[in-house]
């Protein structure tokens, strides 16, 4: 049942290094983030897995050392787009249009409004736009490994700006947004594994306007 | 297959007034958004589900007039805190100190290090932060639905005063991130229905670092 095993997920604190998740796993997981659905269509962000040792290795000490990025097998990095261009949202469109039987005019118009809205704005708050976009596509990928019966961790505790200059990722229009290891806990070593999970009272978390 | 739902949920432009979605997949959509990892646990939203015809007849003006808020059975909302707050942290702290074996110096040194982080910055800044959160809850709920076969359209088209000003929310000190209207698909009234879903290619959206 999916709700077991979102109970059965949690934020792995120690990876066992000897496991590594199988391939049709992470290409199930990448899916998910691709299925992913966005604002408009845009899917503002791109996705990086990363099983490289030496570039995990750089992106450990400016994540606080969680170890679990260089004990998983591997690590995703989402990263958003640093903001809406004209370019973007076009390629979005032609795409679009190419898949669903031409440019209509409905189609064409509301991305005309749409570009209108967002080229003028700044960067920063397309870019924060674009990140809460990549948090659902996190929401999809924690959902699907749990399913697969693949541990991650969510992190924020990394310097986007360090990780950004590791992946050169600014120089591709893009900031990193959330790290995720994939892997396997490792139980004996997890202080967090025996742990019940803590969640608010249903009561307190949710009204019912009947 | 969960990637086959994943594959089967589309935003649903017009749902079925005549259907209802069964309070269990309800209770269970509810369930996993509860069972969302947050940042540091603090769960920082609220859910709203609201059946009263009433009140969604209310929100549908606010929400370009999107006619799946009444069509369907239920319309959940995910409302962000505003701010964090040493009384929202301390509860979160009490109940896992309750439940996880007493108030370790672990335990209290994080939250600490957390508050002397979160209280003294922008109120804007910490919502941000939360509303982030909500989206990652966004994420677990769609997922849930697409596994239970139920309908749902993720919104961000609404006005957020205007929503928070008919379900008293700011007096709550929450505001408003994103409208999900579940229920079931119209297919023969739905546009988008027939249309296939279109994702940039894998290899557009996906890097490997190996």
């Amino acid at each position: 049942m999916f709700i077991d095993k979102l109970n059965w997920r949690y934020a792995t604190k120690k990876m066992d290094p000897a496991k590594s998740v199988p391939q049709d796993k992470v290409d199930a997981i990448v899916n998910a983030i691709s299925l992913t659905p966005t604002s408009s269509g845009l899917q503002p962000f791109e996705v990086f897995i990363i099983t490289n040792d030496e570039i995990r290795a750089k992106i450990q000490p400016v994540s606080w050392n969680q170890s679990q990025i260089t004990e998983g097998s591997h690590l995703i990095v989402l990263a958003a787009w640093d903001n809406y261009t004209e370019a973007r949202i076009d390629a979005v469109v032609a795409q679009m249009a190419a898949e669903r039987g031409g440019l209509t005019d409905t189609l064409k118009g509301y991305y005309d409004n749409l570009k209108a809205m967002y080229l003028p704005r700044e960067a920063e708050v397309n870019y924060q736009h674009a990140a809460r976009q990549a948090y659902v596509a996190l929401g999809f990928a924690l959902a699907a490994a749990a399913e697969l019966e693949v541990d991650s961790t969510p992190m924020e505790g990394f310097d986007p700006d360090a990780v950004d200059e590791i992946l050169g990722l600014r120089e591709k229009g893009l900031r990193s947004v959330i790290l995720l290891p994939l892997g396997y806990r490792d139980v004996s070593g997890d202080w967090l594994a025996p742990m019940p999970k803590v969640r608010r009272p249903l009561a307190d978390l949710v009204t019912h306007l009947d």
